[in-house]
């Protein structure tokens, strides 16, 4: 695989993300909704639809529309969170498709954070077996996650993301302007993901976010442009290894078994998902540490980034240890009944473990 | 491409469907559901659930069952009938296969008609993004149809295959023997599709056919299994060519524009797929003989040859031409509002074609 970052002028990158006939370019930058030559290149027909929700469309729907006044346009907007991320959600998208005659030659625009990201490219995945998509991701968790990698998908009450198909955008677009009206509290959540990717991969990226942690959560464009372009770039190149996670791509998930445990105990919503990761994140340090991989010093510097982003480092208390061995056998991850572990054999290097000490895992899952 | 058919011994002939990595056989023959040898190569995991209907799993589902029983195997009987192929359905296996604690080495295998097969392969494409399947079709119409090309889904009040996916089985077990307890309206609604590949690109296979539809009709294994092996490698050579149907394989829809009209305009179930196809199949003849392609001898024989397979060959005379259009404008195949037909260069030879003359249109839908 061959990765291309450039510039493009007025401050902007472009991440390319390899995967042969399905590549496609992140442009990263500031004002880039209301540029209309990002977008047109990658529609093929007439027939445009922009899919929102509640919070993000009074914000920055008009601004898409007006850089594509020249399509047979139409929008949809969602309600907001985790709970409307359904089939019948996705089936009104359908239908609403259907109403205006949209055919196979329709682009479908997702323009907000990860879970309208997830079901615009659900439904174009599947409406009239596959129809072109583009992402607007407007949150940091969205632009450094789910912008890369093409997992699109619904909720089930059973699981999350059980439900959905590998489809990739033609463009992602990553306004880092779109952040100016993001929640600190989500802000950080975004931030646990970007650690994440230092964690797993790349040790002299944590070491830069150590000292530029303050201009983050400032929200400076420069320094979060940087992240969100070297976090594209790690993931990108860890999907084009492996675009439907057979193996190494599972390194991703990097306190998510721990974290989507803690989010399912506690009901969608209650945490965010970046809180839980990052919680999760320290988990598998710990384990880690536990297990002889990295040291308690090392393991106590994750700790205190993950603190310093101002994101949650311990479970809730009412979580127990056998609780959590439940909620994680019910992971995607799980293979034959195994439960497979992410941990840091180093800090910026991941390894994926299917046997932990049984002891070693109670002690991490009852520190509180 | 490269197309391979070749004896397997036992009367069996494989054909194979050339799609690069998602390449896989179709196995024709007499006698392969309780060949558990046929399948276990295909299969990767331990857990199998065989999805089926209320009316082919009282005749077959045990065979299958038993040729599995290494295996951790559930299934699910679904309702039989075009109106139950929802999302709501899906959504029903989806819920038993969380239940189960089925992960992502798991295997679906579709036993039963194109319904059945479109429903758990849909669902296969779908569930925790993508499992493996493996088709089992029971009428004839599946057998020379949805056992090639990928196609999975399910209806919308608005329209027919709306949502779903291009997905490949592992592998397809077409077994001649299952035909013994098709009704003979089913065997002759499949009838049509083979006659559909002799007219589309082989007027030698046409020939056949005209000498030995008796047989077919007398359900003679060895006349059937070669209509089958002839169509799945008409099918395969045109799939193979185009994967997506971005071009040419849109010709295999010969008759389908006008079909789908009919089946829409009767309500799902009155008309069957084959039966409005076949009607179909004779108006693009009419057209394409009014367009001056063929002369009006070979729209006669074609006229003949489908109706001693014993399928209508005009539509209802309630259809008027008007509504055909109004209908045929919400086919799938309609791109920028124009109406494609797929009509006959010659016999053996189809062509896709933007522009009819609308008074030829006009008279051939008013010929009841």
């Amino acid at each position: 695989m061959t990765m291309n970052t450039s510039q493009t002028g007025m401050g902007r990158v472009s991440v390319s993300v390899d995967l042969g006939d399905r590549s496609y370019p992140i442009i990263i930058g500031s004002d880039l909704l209301s540029d209309s030559s990002l977008l047109t290149p990658h529609i093929k027909g007439r027939q445009v639809c922009i899919i929102s929700n509640v919070t993000v469309a009074p914000l920055y729907l008009d601004k898409v529309k007006s850089a594509l006044s020249d399509y047979d346009l139409i929008s949809i907007v969602l309600p907001d969170g985790e709970e409307y991320k359904t089939l019948d959600v996705v089936a009104g998208i359908y239908d609403r498709l259907l109403e205006e005659k949209f055919g196979r030659t329709a682009t479908l625009i997702a323009l907000g954070g990860g879970v309208v990201g997830d079901m615009a490219g659900f439904a174009a995945a599947t409406y009239q077996r596959g129809v072109d998509f583009i992402q607007i991701p407007t949150t940091l968790l969205s632009q450094v996650d789910s912008s890369v990698g093409g997992k699109t998908g619904v909720n089930r009450p059973l699981g999350k993301n059980m439900v959905g198909a590998f489809y990739q955008p033609k463009c992602v677009l990553a306004d880092t302007s779109t952040l100016d009206t993001l929640p600190d509290r989500e802000l950080k959540a975004g931030l646990a993901e970007v650690i994440k990717y230092g964690l797993i991969n790349n040790s002299a990226f944590l070491a830069w976010l150590n000292g530029n942690l303050e201009s983050l959560l400032n929200k400076d464009r420069e320094a979060l442009s940087y992240a969100i372009k070297t976090s594209c770039e790690e993931k990108a190149a860890i999907v084009a290894m492996d675009e439907k996670e057979a193996g190494i791509r599972a390194i991703l998930n990097l306190g998510h078994t721990f974290g989507h445990a803690i989010e399912t105990a506690m009901g969608y919503g209650n945490w965010l998902h970046g809180e839980a990761v990052a919680t999760g994140m320290v988990m598998a340090a710990d384990l880690s540490c536990r297990e002889g991989y990295i040291t308690k010093q090392e393991c106590s510097e994750v700790e205190k980034l993950i603190s310093a982003a101002g994101l949650p480092i311990r479970p809730p208390a009412e979580i127990t240890p056998e609780q959590f061995i439940e909620l994680m056998g019910r992971d995607k991850k799980v293979e034959a009944g195994k439960i497979r572990y992410i941990l840091l054999k180093d800090i910026g290097e991941a390894k994926v473990s299917d046997e932990v000490d049984e002891k070693n895992l109670m002690d991490t899952l009852s520190k509180k």
